[in-house]
């Protein structure tokens, strides 16, 4: 039986996020779906994170246990032909047997995208998160770096999720422009319920002036949700990078 | 009363085209709705153009008369709250009582995108064309430039509309390539019923192999469809760039 790691890339618009759920379509399964009609085998795929509704995946990995002995070069288009065209398969591995999507990830990278215009773009909608004031990326910047380090990050958690410590380590947090996008880049060895949501609307707190920088540090201490800014839609939000422990980057 | 123009942009993929059909959404539909929300008046607007299902636009030019005294640097912020997100006008200008968003066009640019790699990329499904075998853009060019000139074009035009001449005059007709983004970009003085689309699935064709560069002035001389390339898929479609007879570009 070979353990068979995916690469997926996925537009998260029309699903309730990765994890199965009664009555709602989500990305896992229709992978699991997928996983039955190429290899004929009902089977559970375990995947990297809980991603919420309408946020997107650019790198997703995904594993599962199968019997099936199609050549793994040839997964990829098996399964893109039998999946929806707002998922797709972009690599696979057969990885060893103790490899878990999700155990075996040690840091991951989401990044949040602003479209910072005057004017919407429809091509935007349900891509990025509309912002037409204009923002000032070095000031947003010093406010990201704040959450640098190995910190308590209840205040930017939202509550629904049992977790044992709300300790994490971000590893970078960092904000950039291109033109009329603002990225804000957030790794971490785990992240918390809507944690990059609540980041970037404290980022963009910080930008309108509602609070300052230096004032990020205390609220974190405090531990209190709503000092913090607010949860930015899923919309703008994507996982963008993964980092295994077998490798530094199990698909390159 | 003001004759005012409007400067569009459109994710066409909920839509059946610009011009209002009975019971079918279309973008024409969802402009007089705004015009009468904005304006308080019911009245006809102007497109510049039929745009079909589908098909996309960076760049569309809309005019109605109206006797709202909105000043004209708050239309869009006025329409915009109204409209939906995959319709946006990005500038108004008061124009002159003859100008007309179609009659006064006297040049338009289409620009066709085919996504050109082994896996598709979900976040161009319905905005580009998937072609998953290698394609040589040199080849394409050789057969695109085929089209440069005033020819009739009926050899690339669906039937089902009137016209009363199928010659064009093609002023550029060239292949780009960015990455896995391959551009088809036609500008002409005018175009019939799905000629872009039949001009793209023609250099298709050519970078197939299915027929020589050389062949297609022969088929524009023929005048038979069928022995053009097919109707490419409307995603990939975008009109791009508009020339008006009283201004080189009316919205700079």
């Amino acid at each position: 039986m070979r353990n068979l790691a995916l690469r997926l890339r996925y537009d998260g618009s029309a699903y309730h996020g990765w994890q199965r759920q009664k009555d709602l379509i989500t990305v896992q399964q229709v992978m699991e779906e997928a996983v039955e009609k190429v290899c004929g085998e009902k089977t559970h795929v375990t995947g990297c994170g809980r991603t919420d509704a309408g946020v997107h995946a650019l790198r997703y990995c995904a594993n599962f246990r199968t019997d099936c002995s199609i050549p793994v070069d040839r997964i990829p288009l098996a399964f893109n032909t039998r999946l929806p065209g707002d998922v797709a398969v972009t690599d696979a591995r057969v990885v060893e047997d103790g490899f878990n999507a999700i155990g075996s990830c040690v840091k991951k990278e989401y990044t949040y995208q602003i479209y910072n215009d005057r004017v919407h773009d429809p091509f935007y909608v349900n891509r990025a998160y509309f912002y037409p004031k204009q923002l000032d990326e070095a000031l947003m910047q010093r406010a990201a770096a704040q959450f640098v380090g190995t910190h308590d990050f209840a205040a930017v958690c939202s509550s629904g999720t049992n977790v044992k410590t709300t300790v994490r380590t971000v590893y970078d947090c960092s904000v950039s422009r291109e033109g009329k996008l603002i990225r804000l880049r957030v790794s971490a060895n785990g992240f918390l319920y809507n944690m990059v949501r609540a980041i970037t609307g404290t980022v963009l707190y910080a930008a309108e002036g509602k609070l300052r920088p230096e004032d990020i540090g205390p609220i974190l201490d405090s531990g209190n949700r709503t000092l913090a800014g607010p949860t930015a839609p899923p919309g703008g939000l994507y996982l963008t990078r993964l980092w295994y422990r077998e490798e530094v980057d199990l698909f390159g």
